[in-house]
């Protein structure tokens, strides 16, 4: 289906005249002497440690980036396409808190697990990622290589490698080493992209910078996100803050660039407002969807694979109308702007504060709609059928519905159309209690993937030692 | 903002050659000696009460329609445009039951003057309709003189006329030349528009005629609406829904062509699906979004007004979750369709069964919404904040922000960006007690609009006459 374009030719140039003078005039910080001398070789001018980048050079960069690439799975079945014409689905990441079942409280290990399960089994998600939420309960220093093992054997999908520091980005690598047989093995068919945050506005700081080198240097993607609420993080206008996010991901992608020319990177995006009356982050709004559609303009003008922040976006504390439409709401705009990865697609609730079941549930089904939603139509005028039934009659004894009755509408999985009766008769469940069931009904569902008692033995070592050595 | 196409042109001309081939095939079912008449005056085909149309005719008579018109409020400023760039959205119409603060039931006069009244605070409204709610615990014969007194005196905005028989809607016709002055006044500045429902497939009754050719002959606007739940009154299918919708609208746009050249009238569209599982109708889902999608391409191929069906559309039978993104997902698609006219935009539950206080408040709200997130966006490129705040701080400060941050963002009125502490302070009121609290603010807010005292006893005079011929 077509994308919908908001901005005009002109508006495009007019961001496209703002970013190049943001990274030429303003430049961008790099905590990181290598990123400097990276740059400096490269003929950029470097100024302490900001970097004044020529937007040619910049444009040039791009250019060199692939437009599209798949990441590979432990099941060879599971691949993420991530660019062109694909649009790859992501859950929820990085949720201090889960909730379920009506109980919020401080994610553990037991809710990461059973997260991952849920992403194994929903085939409407191509990965897991991997920070489904923080298990709390796992000491901090080693708590990354905790997470890789839950997605490397709760699931076979490509994921998301561990970007708290370099060392973590190492530690992953090094485990999608051993689960894919070698460091080669990985450089030729990447496994995993690793999300890096840009310390916005126009700095990229230590720790992200190593987690984003040591993961280029890899041939993994990494998937370059200035994270900007606007009113904070950027101006309080929707063309500053895109001149602005592309300024940034493109400062991060030339880097990227430098160290693996032709690599695999996604531009990312995560653009919303703050609520200037609370101060609080806003999300699921027209700020929000705004953000989306004109995103997705500028990376295909680029010709680059993108990452839109949601997917699945809302501000609201409980899984009530508010999450319903401001989901929907951000999860459409991720369809209409041709999304290639859509992140935060399922269970973000809270502001990304909590990690939610029944929001995940109700997410899933709002993806399987919009996927037929957007598929191309296919036109059939049925003549046969108006001629049988003629007028004043009805259409559900025609041979052309009886013919395709099964599977001629969307069938929900989480919405009901049951009458008052029926469903008082049933309990009066609520959209959130149905998920709350749905939840249970599919973690019954999960299979363990397969995994060789070799490469899991390898792997337990390999975290065991990384956890003695990290100290805890 | 553009609109969404997602029919091809050949898809278009294969929907056109669909219901050209219904209409001069199969023929239309006219059940009204008068129709029939005048059809055959105009040289089409008759046999038996079936008119066989020439699309030639129809297309000479859908050119003649205007393509835009106004309808007048009783006060001037309010003032509904139908047809071209313009969107009028009108709330919740002929549902049974109501529902507010929990409390589901038959719903009563009270319920209709507390929806007229919600209908005249919002200015998101440019129409209350009329039917808001059905008054039950009015006689039937004589109710609609009550609701037609509801919105002409607790509304001052342009309105819908009565169509549940040729006389309702002559009664209707009647009070607004008594409200207007005149019937001249009325034909030469329209002031309502008046439903009439296709008794699908390819069929108009006596009843529905009689209202649409009152309405027609007093110069007010028609709005003709198949509805077609796909697998009861159509086939499986989209196109052949397409064909048969346009068949149904066109064919009584003709007659009311006939009776009053150049009349202002309202294509209509009511399209979704039953769930084939349950024998319901399905709202708020993909085929619900389709039809509005391809409806509008359709009305906009020939430059005439068009009505979506929804706007606001849900089975749910709570304003849980499953409302919020179902009626989302409706009123998104019917700004991207460009619906001239928006029906059932606030208020809609449980596939129309009820007319939901808390529901109409979601749905302000995500109306405010969309006419944001559809207004053209003009690029700021604030290159003087960047230049202020530079690397790693924050716009809350900045120039820029403090000049702006009053009206920057959308101000949400229902929904919330308060933090779990505060929102557990306040009450953890979720999305529909907020909404319950806002019904109570809302109605506080009412003013009656001012009648000249003269007028309103004539009008009062009418409905006692009236009601007591009709023997209540």
């Amino acid at each position: 289906m077509p994308r919908y374009e908001v901005l005009s030719e002109a508006q495009l140039l007019e961001i496209d005249r703002g970013w190049k003078r943001i990274l030429s005039e303003i430049g961008i910080q790099f905590d990181h002497p290598d990123a400097l001398e990276l740059f400096r070789k490269a003929g950029q001018r470097v100024e302490g440690d900001v970097v004044f980048l020529d937007p040619e050079f910049v444009t040039a960069m791009v250019a060199q980036a692939p437009s599209e690439f798949t990441l590979h799975g432990r099941n060879p079945a599971r691949q993420m396409h991530v660019g062109g014409d694909w649009m790859a689905f992501a859950p929820v990441s990085g949720a201090p808190f889960s909730s379920r079942r009506g109980v919020r409280r401080e994610a553990s290990f037991a809710d990461h697990v059973d997260l991952c399960k849920l992403c194994q089994v929903f085939d409407e998600l191509d990965t897991p990622a991997s920070l489904v939420c923080e298990p709390n309960d796992v000491p901090m220093d080693s708590r990354h290589l905790q997470i890789q093992r839950n997605v490397l054997t709760l699931t076979d999908k490509p994921y998301m490698g561990a970007s708290i520091s370099g060392l973590a980005t190492a530690d992953s690598i090094r485990m999608a080493e051993i689960v894919f047989g070698s460091r080669e093995a990985i450089e030729a068919r990447p496994v995993m992209f690793v999300i890096v945050n840009c310390n916005s506005p126009l700095r990229w700081d230590t720790r992200m910078l190593e987690a984003m080198m040591t993961c280029a240097a890899a041939g993994q993607a990494p998937m370059l996100t200035p994270f900007l609420l606007m009113g904070a993080m950027s101006p309080v206008a929707i063309g500053a803050a895109l001149a602005q996010q592309t300024a940034e991901a493109f400062s991060a992608l030339a880097l990227c660039q430098l160290i693996r020319p032709g690599g695999p990177v996604i531009m990312g995006s995560f653009l919303s407002n703050t609520d200037m009356q609370s101060g609080s982050p806003g999300f699921g709004g027209p700020e929000s969807a705004l953000g989306l559609l004109c995103s997705g303009q500028i990376a295909r003008r680029y010709n680059i694979p993108w990452r839109s922040g949601g997917g699945g976006l809302t501000s609201s504390p409980a899984v009530d109308a508010q999450a319903g439409y401001e989901s929907f709401n951000t999860l459409n705009s991720a369809f209409l702007a041709g999304a290639s990865v859509v992140m935060q697609s399922t269970g973000w609730l809270e502001s990304g504060l909590v990690a939610s079941f029944e929001k995940f549930i109700m997410d899933i089904e709002i993806v399987k709609m919009l996927q037929v939603q957007y598929t191309p139509i296919e036109i059939d005028l049925a003549f046969d059928a108006h001629q049988e039934v003629g007028h004043g009659g009805h259409f559900l004894g025609a041979a052309h519905t009886l013919e395709r009755f099964r599977d001629c509408f969307y069938r929900p999985m989480l919405s009901t159309t049951e009458n008052w009766d029926r469903w008082t008769r049933n309990g009066q469940k609520d959209a959130y209690t149905r998920a709350s069931d749905l939840v249970d009904r599919t973690l019954e569902r999960w299979e363990r993937p397969s995994i060789d008692d070799g490469v899991l033995l390898e792997l337990d070592e390999f975290v065991a030692r990384r956890t003695t050595e990290l100290g805890d």
